[in-house]
């Protein structure tokens, strides 16, 4: 059927991969009357029997309410889907809910403007079947107007928090929260190797490991403020005496046959910072010597 | 004086710097009496004014207790004041928690046993202040019958726990648990970069990051455990999808000039193991990839 009445609660939902799909779902769960498009039109068929309309263009699934979630396969298959919507996407809101770079999410942002629409980025961090609970984060960005319009139902499908104005503050977000990702579990790969090298029971620690984890919270907040404020407390003791337990780590590191490359890299910076007079400083200082701004 | 009186809940305390004496007081404040010395006689005397017995040698303090914690400024000097020691050690038991190495605790574990007594190795992670608190964890190894007998009276000093007969586990246990923090934290200054060269508010940042990172620990504990039992099941998605993420992750972080040498080096390792017939598998087994074991 070809909907075009909008009002209040309609929503349209653009691509039904198994993100998309569980995004449908979650909105006709809450009562919203919910149009799907997806370019393979099978996939829309188990939406439909639960009671979403599907529409045979993009087009047509864009004029049938005033909120356009788009959840594609990467930023081509916007661009694409988006060329074919045309003059539809006029007077929408447009949340794109697709992985891309900050840049992608500005350029799609002027592609909404010129074509009258308002727009807003979201990024998904988390797996299909947490959408709708609070174990999906989606960081949110663009639109302010947008944004005090959708919120509550955009709110319905997890952890949603808006970011600013910023198109590519949502994305800036993801980016960096995974890569802390997998900085802490490369670094935490490598300290399990070197348990396992000196004859540990990696299980067991990896459960006390755990147990320290999750008192570092307190430490990141504050040498945020630090970073943010440029000045540097001595966070874990003054520099110079850090610099000392590094060499420790590293030396014990490679007796034990595990790769130190990382470590090294930190007591280059470190040398580096007591070098320029701030070995009573601490750790957080080091941000200063990352590259530039 | 000269105390050589034995008896239960005498302690001696060798080497009052900052942790050695937070360490003699937290015993005192217990009620044990406790004897210490210090190769610079002056760091005894508030010690000894809060009831502390005060040893003119060494020999004479190790005479005076069953139980000698050892606190002093490394392997070096801990090595020097048992050599002036002799056999006075005989019978005791030492617990040594001095910075250094696992190698450095298997060599004085070797020492004690040459001379007669039981041997502790103990690693302080955490400040003086915390001594005699939670707030410090000391991962201790060594003689099982020496932790039996004095595990009520180690315990009193904060979050003590046994490793095990290994002398050295301690030692890995510290040396493995700070490299994760600085692991965390090196990344984490990194995210910072990128956020602040995106003109992200870093703090900000910092508090919601801190709210992820608090988020980790079971996926840490799952991890290690994948990592014990040799099998990867797909823990953040499967390899081959992490690894075009991570390019994403590369291109964005070089678009805004922050270093990615370690997103690269993971990203290679992704990229072999996914040569090697895994990419179905998960993040957890770049494991292999590390070196030996």
């Amino acid at each position: 059927m070809t909907a075009t009445t909008e009002g209040a609660g309609r929503v349209t939902v653009l691509g039904l991969g198994a993100m998309g799909s569980a995004i449908a779902r979650t909105f006709l769960d809450r009562g919203h009357p919910t149009t799907v498009w997806n370019r393979t039109a099978a996939k829309a068929a188990p939406l439909a029997e639960a009671g979403a309309t599907a529409a045979a263009t993009a087009a047509e699934a864009v004029a049938a309410a005033p909120l356009v979630v788009v959840c594609l396969l990467d930023g081509a298959a916007v661009e694409e889907v988006l060329a074919s919507v045309g003059t539809a996407i006029e007077g929408k809101v447009l949340v794109n809910l697709t992985s891309g770079s900050p840049a992608q999410a500005r350029a799609t942002e002027r592609w909404a403007a010129e074509h009258g629409a308002g727009y807003l980025d979201g990024k998904l961090m988390g797996d299909p079947p947490y959408i709708g609970t609070d174990n999906i984060l989606i960081p949110v960005s663009g639109s302010g107007d947008a944004w005090a319009a959708h919120e509550t139902t955009l709110k319905e499908l997890g952890g949603v928090a808006y970011h600013g104005a910023d198109a590519g503050a949502a994305a800036v977000e993801f980016n960096a929260q995974v890569a802390m990702g997998y900085e802490m579990l490369i670094g935490f790969l490598h300290v399990l190797k070197l348990v396992r090298a000196e004859g540990g029971d990696v299980a067991a620690f990896g459960e006390r490991l755990a147990g320290s984890v999750a008192a570092y919270p307190p430490l990141l907040t504050a040498m945020a403020k630090a970073v943010a404020n440029g000045d540097y407390p001595p966070d874990l003791g003054p520099l110079r005496v850090q610099a000392a337990l590094m060499d420790d780590l590293i030396a014990h590191r490679e007796t034990a046959g595990v790769e130190s490359v990382r470590m090294r890299q930190v007591k280059d910076l470190m040398d580096r910072r007591i070098a320029d007079g701030h070995g009573e400083e601490g750790f957080s200082g080091l941000f200063e010597l990352l590259g530039k701004d």
